[in-house]
């Protein structure tokens, strides 16, 4: 393994790692968890211990109904959120369908719906979101099971879809008739900036096409694998069928954790802490992209975990992966997240873009990965 | 839901469930596993709260190894036994493969290997264990992808497999070269007899054909969801990369949580207190049927959770559910504990077979629920 030290000042030799979109070891909350499952066990022992519903662990359910402002029975919960889009997709895609993704988009889930069935396409991602037209030229020439996008800091992008796009995209999807998957599990790690609404707040009423999904990985910590969906009670049923099918009925300790660090109130100084630990190692990445890659554009993230650009058609992007580990920078093949093109509009399957993800380095790691990186492509 | 009282005597109108397989909510070691979590968070945060490795908790895996006497590369952990067949039959159902079973067998098994495309054949069950002949010839016909078993306190019947039995079938599993799949959750709750070593034991070495699976379902709590296979390193590779496409990585605290409670020594007083609790019940289930139901056969169970009988072909069985449930009596559809037969034999399709599970009640509810079954099917 490699060593990446998070506490002092990168050494010559030390690999950085610019791969997965990881929280910082040292914020995660151990002994908050500790103590989150210890009350759920002793006020809940066999609710929390004993086979549960398949939907999840009601009191979890309950409260989340009660922050979306729906009914228990919208509320789906399961084994984190790639679980969650393998049986979305399971329930949803018939054969021949197609699933729209923004290109690029999280590579996981793009494997997750091909997997099932799907014919996934990557619609193009601009700098304040999706491109509408390209997505209405494909949703004309097939309606598909649905569209998977991650509206606020986007994975792998770190893009957020803008208020006006927000609300042009409903329209279609009211228009068209089709399912809108919104992932937003970065959400709440905005460092800049105002929120924009979710798509589910800004929704038709009466002509609901919104699936909201979201998962406590980023906001409290991975493997308790906690993510969950907001939908009409009938697809939760389904899901929940499907779900049972699969594993009789999900983790509930750790879904209880996340009951008992909810209702006590522990996940909004939790997420402060997290902003505070974050938001100078996005504006390190902002800085360390603009000061060894001047003039490669890109669009500047206000929150979550990641900093996306295209390199430009003249940078040496030939055996990048390798070439940048025998230098001390690990990094994930960008074309992994680009879904086969809705047209061939020459931009590429991803050779040239990079994602940076920025949460678990110090901004001495980011400046040093980033120098690292632009001497890897000049 | 009905209410099932556990402490007292059963009243006239107190509803008895005779249906799932569930551990009696008062032998939960709510306090035990708050205990060992926060052990286990305290020495290790980061391993139990990052993403982890898709074969599962490391120091777990580690710890199993050691047990069975394998390498770590040998062992998978994922969330639940259930999940673990559904990647197995992923991983090895080819279209057009059969997959054996028990008949009966554990119904949500058929029911996932049905889903990955395995064509499920039931062999039928004997008061030793499953019919070899039958097995053989069915074999000869086609090569299954695997066979599946609980060869001690077997899911619904509560048979144990021969040791002379168990011998040939890794005989034949030699000869015709096909993969058994043991499933031993209940094992170590023997409440009589003696130990009958596993399938792994008795495997011939250099050809061996035995994939074990667990769960401490059984004997610590059902929501942790830990199962555990232990199979050739380059299978346990693949499944663990089928799960890391299906769920990332599986959930790590309740693993650990696991990892604490062997490693502390918990697991044996554990069980014996289970086995001093279940005794008794599963005494009073074997007398119950001799009471009520006088001359119906049955293989009285040594251990596990469930008593299995066939109802004699005069009894009442139209309607049986429905009927059993207006008095009070909760029975799960023997029907589906039968997977399709290997051949027509005049078996019946399970209409008047009847699991009865028996750690969840007291003696005296218990006794009562055989009485309401026999006033049902006379």
């Amino acid at each position: 393994m490699p060593t990446v030290n998070t506490t002092e000042a990168p050494q010559q030799t030390e690999t950085i790692a610019l791969t997965r979109g990881v929280p910082a070891p040292e914020v995660l909350p151990g002994v908050d968890i500790a103590a989150c499952l210890a009350a759920a066990l002793e006020d809940d022992p066999v609710g929390v211990l004993q086979y549960g519903h398949p939907s999840g662990y009601a009191p979890l359910r309950k409260l989340l109904a009660g922050l979306y402002g729906v009914e228990d029975g919208q509320i789906f919960v399961t084994n984190g959120s790639l679980q969650l889009m393998d049986l979305l997709a399971a329930h949803l895609v018939r054969p021949g369908d197609s699933v729209l993704v923004e290109r690029p988009s999280y590579d996981r889930a793009i494997g997750a719906y091909k997997r099932r069935g799907a014919r996934v396409v990557g619609i193009p991602l601009q700098p304040d979101g999706i491109d509408l037209d390209r997505l209405e030229a494909e949703v004309q020439r097939q309606v598909p099971a649905f569209l998977y996008l991650i509206p606020d800091f986007q994975n792998p992008a770190g893009i957020t879809l803008s208020l006006e796009k927000r609300r042009r995209l409903l329209d279609l999807a009211a228009r068209y008739g089709f399912w809108v998957v919104e992932d937003v599990p970065y959400r709440l790690l905005r460092y800049e900036g105002q929120p924009v609404p979710t798509l589910r707040e800004l929704d038709h009423p009466g002509a609901a096409r919104v699936l909201t999904m979201s998962s406590h990985s980023k906001l409290v910590a991975p493997a308790l694998r906690v993510g969950h969906l907001v939908g009409p009670a009938a697809l939760v049923a389904a899901l929940a069928r499907l779900g049972e099918d699969t594993y009789l009925s999900p983790v509930l300790p750790t879904q209880a954790t996340i009951y008992e660090f909810l209702r006590q109130g522990r996940l909004e100084p939790n997420v402060e802490h997290l902003k505070a630990t974050y938001a100078p190692r996005c504006r390190a990445m902002i800085e360390a992209v603009r000061r060894h890659l001047p003039g490669v554009p890109f669009a500047p993230p206000e929150g979550g975990f990641f900093l996306g650009l295209t390199l430009p058609p003249e940078a040496n992007t030939d055996g990048l992966l390798e070439r940048a580990a025998a230098a001390g920078l690990l990094l994930t093949d960008g074309r992994a997240f680009f879904a086969p093109a809705d047209a061939p509009d020459g931009a590429g399957a991803g050779e040239r873009f990079v994602r940076l993800p920025f949460c678990a380095l110090t901004p001495q790691q980011i400046d040093e990965g980033v120098r690292r990186l632009a001497v890897a492509v000049s």
